[in-house]
């Protein structure tokens, strides 16, 4: 965030979800909270509201994405929304400001909220400073440095198998230094309270010494597990993966790939948890993900709950701005 | 379907659809009668229910389609859905195992039915074995090999064009080979009773011997359809047409187009039937497309209801099964 | 729109809505008072209705369009409508008949709008010949010939800020030649009484002597908006200007660009207009565009409202023509 911007408005209630950065411990936790209420068991039916009945949310997304796309879609639609997708590469249109024109335009239709993908850095705040007091800017993806709502549901993960944060060691593997994933994590497990965050990567992979304060770092993959609590793998990433030699993966594999033989090495009681989309046989493999450990549906069934949660938020913050 | 799976559950309803092989006339007839009520005359409101209130309908089309991907989403929202359309090529993304990620995420956000149209056969099973027990898979075309809700719809308007099936002799013409539909069609009339079931075709076209049991077979569309009760023409293939020559589609026309001199040779009341899109001027003359013995916008009519139909008897199988 | 065909019925209510060519002052009042019932102050919950319920519109956007596309499928969804949207190029489709193939299977599905934007001339209204009598089409945008809701919501836009047409100087300026949103806009503008309607334009962007009858032309910029009292600026096509060299951006800014030393030859309560999207720097400066005398968000605000309006018009007119 820039000096002189800030996401929370006078009560200190979101505005806008950017980051995690910034943001309290108590509204974490109220988030959390209220995402609970927006879970629901698989073949029922799910968690409904009326909180946003009469608004608009347009979902601009330049880089493809199933899963964070149609979550954000389940979760506005089934609180009441009207939804609009809009396909489109925002930040190759930023110049000449018609960014912002484009922003205005929908704006000036009643938007109420735009959840915005970008692999532009600082695209999202660019956008919420520009944008009318009753609207709300959510981040859907910012470049390698910001993915809050993927931060919350993980947390809410680990807060429902664990039962809380205070004693846990939590692994994170993988490429960190390019991970928003890893950054909106660490975010949030820093400020709820988890006492021992490690990332696990090799140098190359490895973050600047400036981040990531108070994690303990390892180039072991077999070091970096032991004993955890949670292991949460990372996406090689595509752009990356795509390039590489099929000896290249196969190293990554042998060298950081997470097998229940390694798995054995973190504790018994350990979850194993992934964002996807997963690249099975490379960062995980196949048994580990369909392993009794791992968490990874439940991460995408809170991935809803967590949205629904903080667009009701936004709601709510915005009723009570309202003279 | 391959041996140990079934498309029904204990009670012999529906849980998936995606063949009709193994439908017994009864279930068949059930969901025209079920169809019918899902009618309705154009200008008028069109039918509406609640019965699909809460849930999810994903549709994940590989394969272009604007009729039959209107339709389902048609179908699915006046049943009172949420509807998230996916472009996907899944079975192109099915090395690895992350067609079934695909799956089982949009299954974590509680999808409650997939809709698939796919060019890979056995897909559609595939998927149907892995989904949880309250999870719903319909087929909206599997490669050369099955539509279900298309040879439903195709009994449906000759039900309701000649009032039953015991005395029919239906003409299906054209590439049987690669059809789909025709198979299909094939499936439900025999099935349903249809006594005299003809398939004709250039040799290249025609179906291997073991397939389209009891079906006579004429190289000749001249004798094919003579005294035919229903004619049923099949779109040329586009991939085939494509690659084409005019004059090989004036050659095609000349053998098997649809023209208003050869439909003299079927019973007078005969009607024509097409599943479209049509290629007008190859298989089926224009002036037979529009006149008087047509009824294809019927069937794209009829292709709404019969998909409310499946979809609300899933709904109601599915509630009959729970605890 | 060709002899013997027309979009009102015989209640002289709309029909369609192709061209605002035709319609009376009368209509337009009419359309314009029931628009202004649709505007709602954003941040506050937009206005809403049911005037559709159970009606199915469908989009068919051959040309890209952010803003029209969003704009009418807000104002349908808004009103109750179910909408379905289409990719399709329609006049590529055209061969065969194929066009109103695709019209007659959609329709058959009850869809009850066609909203049509084409680069064709002349396939809205082929299209309009061929539905049935309860069905509408919808301009959104034809070739260089017609955008009827565009001619509308301008002319709300100047009603709302000028109190009337009655004393009104309208300068439009750019590229008159190609420009749909000028064709309409004059059409809207004549009809409503607007006295004097300016058009400003280089030599080869002033449409020809037959058309734009009793508008005064200018091929000078500040001659043209001297005293106007708005000023309605049209985008650059960027079909034109992709291949324009900067250097010819930079002159035609230079020589028709609306900059605020020029806007201030113009009454000094004079309104800037603008289409949208913009290109800022091109046509106009930015600090017009966004400086007090600029409504351009506020057109698309209107955008929104007048569709609504047209959309609630063709219902009622359907409804009393009922039997």
């Amino acid at each position: 965030m820039s000096a002189g911007f800030s996401q929370l408005d006078d009560r200190g209630r979101l505005r806008h979800l950017i980051t995690l950065d910034g943001l309290g411990r108590d509204l974490l936790e109220e988030l959390l909270q209220r995402a609970e209420q927006h879970t629901s068991t698989p073949g029922e039916v799910p968690a409904r509201g009326d909180t946003l009945r009469g608004w608009t949310v347009a979902i601009l997304f330049a880089e493809p994405s199933t899963r964070t796309r149609a979550s954000f879609e389940l979760a506005s639609v089934r609180l009441g929304a009207d939804v609009i997708n809009l396909d489109m590469a925002l930040s190759s249109r930023a110049k000449g400001e018609s960014l912002l024109d484009t922003i205005w335009t929908l704006q000036a239709m009643q938007v109420d909220a735009f959840v915005i993908r970008d692999a532009e850095a600082g695209l999202h705040e660019q956008v919420a400073r520009h944008v009318a007091p009753h609207v709300s800017v959510i981040s859907g993806g910012e470049a390698h440095v910001s993915h809050p709502t993927q931060g919350l549901l993980d947390a809410l993960t680990i807060r429902q198998c664990k039962g809380g944060f205070e004693r846990l060691a939590v692994a994170i593997v993988g490429d960190i230094r390019r991970s928003r994933v890893a950054r909106s994590a660490h975010r949030a497990l820093a400020t709820l309270g988890v006492p021992e965050i490690r990332i696990v990567a090799p140098p190359e992979m490895m973050p600047d010494a400036a981040e990531y304060a108070g994690a303990r770092r390892f180039e072991s993959l077999d070091r970096g597990i032991s004993g955890a609590d949670v292991v949460m793998m990372l996406r090689l990433q595509h752009e990356r993966a795509q390039g590489a030699e099929p000896t290249d993966l196969a190293a990554y594999h042998r060298d950081y790939g997470l097998t229940a033989a390694r798995l054995a090495r973190a504790n018994t009681q350990a979850i194993v948890m992934h964002p996807g989309p997963m690249n099975r046989g490379v960062e995980i493999a196949p048994d580990v993900a369909d392993g009794p450990q791992s968490v990874i549906r439940r991460q995408v069934a809170n991935g809803v709950a967590v949205r629904m949660a903080v667009l009701a938020h936004l709601a709510e913050a915005r009723r009570k701005r309202a003279p």
